[in-house]
């Protein structure tokens, strides 16, 4: 993974930003039961894995312009509405719909990140460095107990990762080189993105992110600086 | 002030954002602290009053487009090195003004901040709506304990109050209508901004806020939602 011992990359970062989608929190069991208690002809499961596959298109709108800068809520709220006509779900009224889409407000955390945040906190700045909107991550932040030092997202740059641009800025914020920033991710993409920037980067393993019954590959990817089982064992890694 | 009763201005918010310099922290005794300290030709009650009298013409200029977007940092940089030169301060090297002008992220709370940001956090989502940047606010925050579920900036709009678009996108950010979200502030043009823009408002008297020698007029202004001593006579009057 790394050739420098661990207390010294420990000592080199003073920022931890961390992708909060599937990395931080757990969207795919929490919108799963939400919609499985709501009893529609579609199981949770599925339509939980249907509602995120079309974040990514979505957001490919915007940042080839097709779209003009929106927030992921109202990107939701466009997935949703094609989801509830593909499933022929037409008894839920606008109430019911906003409130539905506000699921992604309160995503449950992952067992480990509390816990795992607030030994990092103690010793780095720890921020959102999120494609989720402010409002949303704020409103999360709070339900869920997430201690964040600062929320950032892509509607603070009005760019969506992997733009290079959101991984520069948030540097840039904190007036730090940013090889003294660390993006903590479930996500590859995410973190190569941010290496190519000149960030280090940590893996955060999380095989259960599309459900237990869709296990994805967790296999270390030796150009991140660390690799780490869930975000305590991360805290670990780096002395907290 | 307002006459309808506390419980029912309580309950019709749900979001208080905090203007910072003077209201959350003291600005003028922190700086004050710090130059005494430094042994300069000039007092630290001098030094630290004729640097905020800065601040407003250099964010006047970034306003009126004569200075493209600069971040609080940089203006508090531009005045420095102006009142060095004004005071015949030559010793200093690029290191020690560089952290003289991070003061600003050093600055220490009034001694009713966290105990009464904390109490409304227990109610409210509490925010700052500061034009001081991203990274000063956080590195304040994490320092001096303030207990923000959200830090916002004028970096975030890329304007600086008074301007109406900050009043307005606060609001929108949290899918709010502006009735539903209070400024709190020492500073009644500030107010007098947000509530242009349909905020609620509550003035928080912070006499002391120019120095002890320097008091300030603290009179209510009836166009305010609430008026407050500080903010935990804020929280007592919000129920919290």
């Amino acid at each position: 993974m790394h050739d420098r011992p661990p207390s010294q990359i420990a000592e080199s970062i003073e920022v931890i930003a961390f992708d909060v989608f599937g990395t931080v929190v757990d969207w795919h069991q929490s919108i799963a039961r939400e919609v499985d208690a709501m009893q529609l002809t579609v199981g949770g499961d599925e339509f939980a894995l249907a509602w995120r596959a079309g974040y990514r298109p979505a957001m490919q709108k915007v940042m080839s312009g097709e779209l003009g800068w929106t927030r992921i809520d109202d990107l939701h709220r466009l997935i949703l509405d094609e989801l509830l006509q593909r499933f022929g779900i037409v008894h839920l009224n606008e109430a019911q719909k906003r409130h539905l889409n506000r699921v992604w407000h309160r995503l449950a955390a992952w067992p480990d990140s509390v816990q795992g945040l607030t030994r990092l906190k103690s010793r780095y700045t720890i921020c959102t460095l999120s494609n989720g909107n402010l409002g949303l991550l704020t409103n999360m932040a709070k339900r869920a107990g997430l201690p964040w030092d600062c929320i950032l997202s892509a509607e603070v740059f009005r760019k969506y990762k992997p733009d290079p641009a959101v991984y520069r800025e948030l540097a840039a914020i904190f007036d730090l080189a940013p090889e003294r920033v660390m993006l903590a991710a479930a996500h590859q993409d995410d973190l190569a993105a941010a290496r190519a920037c000149g960030l280090q980067t940590a893996y955060i393993e999380r095989p259960a992110e599309f459900g237990p019954n869709n296990l994805k590959d967790v296999s270390p990817d030796p150009a991140n600086t660390l690799h780490a089982r869930d975000i305590g064992d991360l805290a670990g890694q780096l002395g907290c």
